[in-house]
């Protein structure tokens, strides 16, 4: 692998491979957040499926399936919180074009499952609108990728606000998403989310909400949304694979009871798996 | 550091704490591509000028001074390719929040630096302008972070073209950048480049040669250009560290002899330093 180059680590001669890992050099990769309950991972079918989307649009070769699967088998029972990053391999050449002979890797992380949060008494939840952006790219749009700086600068941007979340819009100036969570709103009986064909990633937990809300006859799509549909939604709640459905208390500055659909949609999700 | 966490690699229980590098995870970083002539970083106070603002943009503690000088300790003397990436450190906690403690962490790479080429006998070099667009975002235009899978994608467009460059529009359909280079285009005698505050990378060449433009009496400007300015210019040229001032000979279809204001500005800016 890419001989010729010599490494240094901090000042030091270092000789491991992963320091020439493109998820490291580019953000070449993709990760999964999953939850684990009893040994088993939650919607795996559903966090496969879209880590083998991200890999098919990267053109990483990686099976999926196969990945969930030996992460399961690696955490070792009890409940837990993973994150599996897939990256493209150590770089064969210098230089941003991938080879095509590259070897993905995975990283397995395993942390301790956050308490539970009994999920008909939401703790609040406050949530501010950003000034930060979501450049947008149909080409890396809805991939959970490893290029998470833009949600690193977001969180910077709440660091001295004592706010749960912080809703970003697209460059186009349309809501988009939370730095960490998709974003729900409930207007005139409908369920409302942003579209992420543009820029944010199509979670796991916003495509199941989307299916069980249409199973319960809740009329539900995805939209263009500008921020003033933050003042006029009636309920608002974040999803993603952790947090499952949390609904929002305090959005923009307005305070928000968890209303009847969020709560039908938090008990219908809970209900889904062990 | 982040305790509570187990770590696999590839299946084997893993105790690198580089794998919980947020370089690895977010892309959290930034890196440097220099020139080592007769053991010099070449135009080494303009890297650590870009590196030191990337630094404060991100609120990386680093000084890029210190690190510049540092690897031109450790490359060790001759000629070379230095590649120098930056990270906020460790991941001190779960999620993209940065809990400011972090430790930044210095990976420095030498490869051989490849044959020069006599820059008044051109090769001949093929760009083409690829479908692939640059998202927007102000807050990370101009940085030399570490988020770069739009760069690894618009490659892979390249990849049965003969083309040695591919060019991006940024999403408003602009004019932005090479995958590896800056662009400069030559229109009634007048030198354009596009502007990098939206997206794209301030070029350390880039610069040089906005500076050195100015100092021959050619009029210089960054530019808001549509891509029917490749068709329009009379010259175009490429820059980034490695490759110097290297003018284009085929834009986008249409071939292009190596003008007077290309030639004389290779000229000056190989003859600014050993």
């Amino acid at each position: 692998v890419n001989s010729g180059v010599r490494i240094w680590l901090d000042g030091e001669t270092a000789s491991d491979p992963g320091l020439l890992d493109r998820g490291l050099h580019f953000g070449d990769g993709l990760f999964e957040t999953l939850v684990l309950r009893q040994g088993r991972i939650r919607f795996r079918a559903q966090h496969a499926a879209r880590l083998a989307d991200g890999c098919r649009r990267l053109a990483i070769a990686c099976d999926a399936e196969a990945a969930l699967s030996q992460a399961e088998t690696l955490a070792g029972g009890g409940d837990a919180l993973l994150k599996l990053v897939v990256t493209r391999g150590l770089a064969v050449a210098r230089g941003y074009a991938a080879v095509g002979t590259e070897r993905c890797r995975q990283v397995l992380l395993r942390y301790p499952l956050p308490t539970a949060v009994d999920e008909e008494r939401v703790p609040p939840t406050t949530v501010m609108l950003l000034r930060a952006t979501l450049g947008e790219n149909p080409l890396l749009a809805g991939m959970k990728h490893l290029n998470r700086l833009e949600q690193v600068l977001a969180r910077a941007e709440m660091r001295d606000s004592p706010a749960f979340e912080g809703i970003l819009c697209s460059s186009s100036g349309l809501l988009a998403s939370g730095t960490m969570t998709n974003l729900f709103l409930v207007d005139g009986g409908r369920l409302l989310t942003p579209r992420v064909d543009r820029c944010g990633i199509a979670g796991v937990m916003r495509a199941i909400v989307l299916r069980e809300a249409t199973r319960l006859g809740i009329a539900a799509q995805e939209a263009d949304l500008p921020p003033a549909a933050l003042h006029s939604a009636a309920e608002a709640f974040l999803t993603n694979a952790r947090l499952g459905v949390r609904a929002v208390t305090q959005l923009a500055g307005r305070a928000l009871a968890a209303g009847p659909i969020t709560l039908q949609l938090q008990r219908q999700v809970a209900s889904l798996e062990a």
